[in-house]
């Protein structure tokens, strides 16, 4: 199919909404864990990391406010930390079901099952066992003003992930560890290595 | 293991890039398209696709000006118009390869061995039997101060794929298509689908 923008406008909405997810491409899916004022831990998924330096380490986030990652966003800024948890395949399913929309109240840890983890004196929740955990500390917030979308800046401040799958040039091996990516809304995946290439010249 | 800031301030540079960009995790592997004001062919591969929204559809880009990608900046910003290609995993070599330092005056379409396609009146090239082709409009940039990287944001203006990869709810099956991720600087991959969930509801 050949649509132009046009075409694209006048799509059905749900169409549009799961065409343009998608086609945006397989990405890294990522528990977000964070906490409260009040205490109260919260855990979302994001296909939105983004790798924007390493030295300094900074990851961004695309967070839409008036979508059900609207209690991490209030999070992240109330609190200045949050952590970064990659999971494996296996936990696809309860890994969707944090972006149901849960009241506020209530802790994505316990109604999914994940088990809830706190450690190097650090305020936000990690999920215990992830294959990755990142600390994170919110560093700028940039408002997209075309279409209300914010990126969320954070620093790394911590990294936890087994000496295993870590190779001896620093290369994480996440699809040895079956780390799982998502694309679209709805759609999860495991990966299957083609090489590592060294680096291109001319 | 687990680095605290410090420590990971304190690693090797080369070590600290190869961690830092592989730990950021999966992303779609895209060779942006684009041409200069001489008329001068571009093809680069980019690892920062960002979906920022479906109405209107508009993703974004992260570039970092003082590297290869210096030069599909410089034609974004001057003609405002540049492709979004998205390649089958088998060509992985040739797409790593459009990472090389070429001289401004020379096409990585012609060094690699991507043929170069114009269509739908539209000025920059396309990657001829590319699994998607996206026309794009530059809209905005978006300089990150923290670390003088830029995001690049643009509106979809013409999407081509064929009808036999997208679901009658509008899902774009690139993992079907064998469609190219990458993951770091140098690692590509291919997807095994898990599966998709519906609607997650509390």
């Amino acid at each position: 199919m050949q649509l132009n923008q046009q075409e694209i406008q006048g799509l059905d909405k749900e169409f549009r909404r799961a065409f343009i997810n998608s086609l945006a491409g397989f990405r890294q899916a990522v528990l977000v864990g964070s906490i409260s004022a009040q205490g109260q831990s919260n855990l979302a998924i994001f296909n939105s990391l983004i790798h924007l330096g390493a030295n300094p380490a900074l990851f961004g986030l695309i967070n839409r406010p008036d979508s059900v990652q609207r209690d991490t966003l209030q999070n992240i800024e109330s609190q200045g930390v949050y952590t970064l948890n990659y999971v494996s395949g296996a936990d696809y399913q309860k890994a969707h079901q944090t972006s149901a929309r849960y009241p506020q109240g209530v802790s994505e840890f316990e109604q999914v099952g994940f088990e809830e983890e706190y450690h190097s004196q650090f305020a936000a929740p990690f999920v215990a066992d992830a294959i990755v955990q990142i600390a994170m500390k919110f560093e700028e917030r940039i408002d997209i003003t075309l279409n209300g979308t914010i990126l969320i800046v954070g620093s790394v401040q911590e990294i936890i992930v087994d000496n295993s799958i870590v190779a001896a040039d620093g290369f994480v091996n996440l699809s040895e560890a079956g780390v799982l990516v998502s694309q679209g809304l709805d759609a999860y995946f495991t990966t299957s290595p083609l090489g590592r290439l060294p680096y291109a010249k001319p």
